[in-house]
């Protein structure tokens, strides 16, 4: 049955997969020291320039990882109150680094150069926390997607207060080739100083890489992804993947159809009496509400996260592997779900 | 290039590989709510009893997500100083709890009842953090295992005094197949509460489980295993593989054959004039003490790990993948590293 | 000369001064095995009944001893985004207890039930903190105070989704004051499980105690005071001042003098052209807005707090030895600075 | 009754009681920016050079708050297992900083150089935690002192290898008179980076100093304080008793007595029978050996920590108020205790 939950609930792409079965080749030393790891790190350079480069487990220990190595115990993050960082990692960021984040409300997910600068007026004040990384997550968690002028400007914005700009980019490719420029247009060009760049929910098995766009950064970061728990271990494994993955530009045609797909479903149900997309998708994410009583009567066919309970939004992800059938299915049920027919509820 | 620097060198049996690609059909719900997870949780609760299973990316997470488990803010965890918690993990015990670790020296990586009563002359005083939880290995660090009663002592001193007993089982098949008992003697009859239960360097890929013995202290597991990056997102790949491991006692036919071959290996180069077993291998480990000037020629043919810079004390690790050919290569690097001939040091 | 920026510039009542000379009286045993300490709890377990009693050295301390007794790792704080442990504490909170701070807006300083069960809707699931500690300053840092029925309200929230309740009591006296009733109505009887019971801020020199008020959640507390760097070794000294504050009411006296203070400030600069009340002071703060160049033409006489840069909001605090001539001629002050004089700007 | 359980014990000196007296003078602002925070701080430098300074609660949260000036999340701090960081202040260091300690053993509560260079093999090893700084105590927990050469060599030691020196001061003055030279001679000429300079124990009525002797060490140091809990509102109070104790001396005279009378209390007990001394006392501790059952007998008679309980040690601390009659009656009561007569055991 296909999942419109997450793209986690997708696969692995069979040339990545392919990757991983090929790296079962013998012994290769632990942590890092192998061919693979080396050369997903090149392929990384080639896209972003001179960067620093880990292999990590997940997003979560990634973000962590990163946030981590620009923080001192007084310092501060600035995000979108919709952010993954501050609502969707159970409180990693502050348990692993002890510092605050500063959650902003935003209307589309994408925090404004305003908003940082209103932060500023305790900066130098020892009773209040310093402000010193904005986290921003591209795409967005609500699938909108920073222009490279608007990172620019956050990065501009940052940067003219000392302050540094953190990228979360578990859909960094869906916002790729949603912008259709090359990505280093807006990150390492942007100014973006660390990276966490996604692979798992593109078609990935597991396994992201964080990125210090400037390597001084990345002084202490071996240490700290060891400590945070985020050193695999076989790391060969995860850099197959990457690899695979950067390969041929196969990681932004896997995104392009996840967004195709999700372009296509919002086409399916925009005209369906009940439903209301909140917004145009722009990458891989469709959200549009639905009549209360439609959403249990939805979940009970396919499972999808409810993202705002009072009004009734849900949040539909499409994958690299979603069919155009699966689409169609899934409309229809959306459909069948706020237009309840007799003979199902008698 | 066969390695004996880690069993983390080691490749993925084929049939936990096997698992894996079987593993990429279709969807499947993230985070653990998909059969594979489903499968493997009853195939620890066959082995272990009625326990809760949560499954994590790595080692070093597993146990920090274990012991925050058993930890309120003024507690500490009694340790043998040779534990992987306090040398390996880049304090990220400490880092992660917040809690001290105290180290106590031992002859053989094992913990004495003794040592932990003579802790605990501070319980109760506000002055001192308050010893909570007892952490083992199974088998150590320096591959020595724990007998079933040794366990249960060091249980019941715990207990008795209202500590907890941690058993960080990265190599718990090595140690099973030493004993020659079926791993629950050990564990759960043994009063172990909580458990690593490692499949990675036992021929896996990636992912390990942490096991509640006592279920009621995985109150709030879930949330800790989240917050401190653990949770895999695609976990069926995870599950995959750990049901693979336990199908028809595959964990301990690859553990045994590490440990054979370690076995091999110290008699091989036993009487070899200048190296000196530390000890007699229980598990896949040999440790030996050669002459300073031999190490770095033998590890300029072969990477390994120096365990006691001043002593000449050095680690070889056996794996499931291990050959008896590559164990004879080895002991003839081991043999011209001792004895350099006139032609090598002219 | 006097200050109307804080209430911790003002001096120390002589009767609580007394108390400390008085205090130095030979040896006494360290860290809270004294007399005094036993008096000055029994005075605070006569004013709120049945509770357990640490004292600490400063209300930062305080709010951070109290909390962590009330925090496991996945647990998340309920706030005001005005709340002293959100903004004024430099993080220390969270740093400490390494939960996330949920500030929520608030119009006047004062959290409502519907803020609390707004935030419940995660409750339960790994990906999200888990709401434990709904957190309310009486009285608020902008002066307002809850009435009893309010905490009574919050308090039931909470209780009925399993989460406690922290006040935050740096200026309680001046909250009973201002509601006059007994303390304990909008503490004990409303259900506050915790309590930081401020003193210094009114009258005294250093030190503040934290109250259970649900003696069970004080189980770890001493630890937990001591870990926080919060237990005074030389306690006597703490404990005199307070059992001098609460003997006979001083402590009621000194909050009721400050209030009154406040109202006369108000009323001498509430006619001032170019001055607005933000609101009428329930307690001992006055708030209000002046046009932005008089600000630092003001700060210049008498430095105090900008409370909101952009609106041109300030606030002026009043304390147990504010006199009524010092009030006169900073309403004075008030007066020139927002009119100038043509001699002042030739 | 005269204590001999800790200095902590003992009263306030009446020159520094009188300077809190004459501090309580009108309004000053709080947080230090007051003229006696200000002299103090002038005091300092004089004292030790150039450094910075922070006035602090206690001696806890002094070591803490000038620990984490030194630390990145990677490092850890070398320390003698008799240290107070490690054993008596229930784990603050850990939690506040997350950092390792690594806890060494020493026969006399010194550290040596030789036991920092052979931790030092893990250096940029990302599988270990990093050593950063070395802490000592000055005198030590056992009552021994490092001679200006001792802490010189310690210090060459440490900055050779990038790591830092701390010193723990809470008994600086007791080791200064016992070393007879002026306290820069141990401190900024030998090379201690951050120290924390005791003045509780030594008269003081509360408040100690963290002092950075390398100043560009202390750029976060203001937000660390706060963050930590170790802000004085109103500081001048602290401040008061500095300036009065670093005054004509007088911290030196009361330390001097303080050494004086427990070396008067080791002649009084030396040959008492059944008494051991454990070393002869360089400053105001004692440490004597004591027959198992004599041990509750005396502290019956006047409470005392036991230091070691298998062995018998016990722990006896002089104060700057210890007079030689309470000596003279605290030895005839260890006399009595460790002869007990018929008439007490019939």
């Amino acid at each position: 049955m296909h999942l419109f939950a997450s793209d986690n609930a997708s696969g692995v792409h069979p040339d990545i997969l392919a990757a991983v079965v090929a790296a079962n080749d013998g012994h290769a030393l632990a942590y890092g020291d192998d061919p693979w790891t080396a050369r997903a790190t090149a392929a990384l350079r080639d896209l972003l320039g001179d960067v620093e480069v880990l292999l990590v487990w997940g997003g979560t220990g990634g973000n962590v990882v990163g946030l981590q190595t620009m923080l001192g115990p007084q310092h501060a993050v600035l995000c979108p109150d919709t952010a993954h960082i501050a609502v969707d990692e159970c409180g990693a960021p502050e348990r692993f680094t002890g510092c605050k984040l500063v959650d902003l409300p935003t209307v589309d997910g994408k925090l404004r150069p305003e908003q940082v600068l209103a932060r500023l007026g305790g900066l130098g004040d020892q009773h209040h926390v310093q402000p010193r990384v904005v986290s921003i997550t591209q795409a967005t968690e609500v699938g909108t997607v920073y222009s490279p002028d608007e990172v620019a400007a956050l990065a501009e914005a940052a940067h003219t207060h000392g302050l540094l700009l953190h990228m979360d980019g578990a859909r960094l490719a869906n916002a790729a080739v949603a912008l259709d420029v090359a990505v280093r247009t807006f990150t390492t060009d942007a100014g973006v100083d660390v990276l966490t760049f996604g692979a798992t929910k593109n078609a990935g098995m597991y396994g992201e890489a964080v990125v210090w766009l400037r390597p001084e950064l990345a002084a202490a970061a071996r240490f700290v992804r060891k400590q945070a728990g985020q050193l695999p271990s076989k790391q060969r494994f995860v850099a197959a993947q990457l690899e695979a993955a950067l390969h041929d530009g196969l990681w932004l045609r896997t995104a392009a159809h996840a967004n195709t797909m999700a372009a296509l479903l919002a086409d399916a149900v925009r005209d369906v009496p009940g439903v209301e997309l909140v917004r145009e998708p722009q990458t891989n994410a469709v959200f549009a509400r639905l009549p209360q009583a439609a959403i249990p009567r939805l979940q009970q066919e396919a499972p999808f996260y409810v993202w705002d309970e009072p009004t009734g939004e849900v949040r539909w992800m499409c994958s690299w592997d979603t069919t155009p059938e699966a689409v169609a299915e899934f409309a229809a049920a959306v459909a069948r779900a706020v237009t309840p027919s007799a003979s199902r509820d008698p």
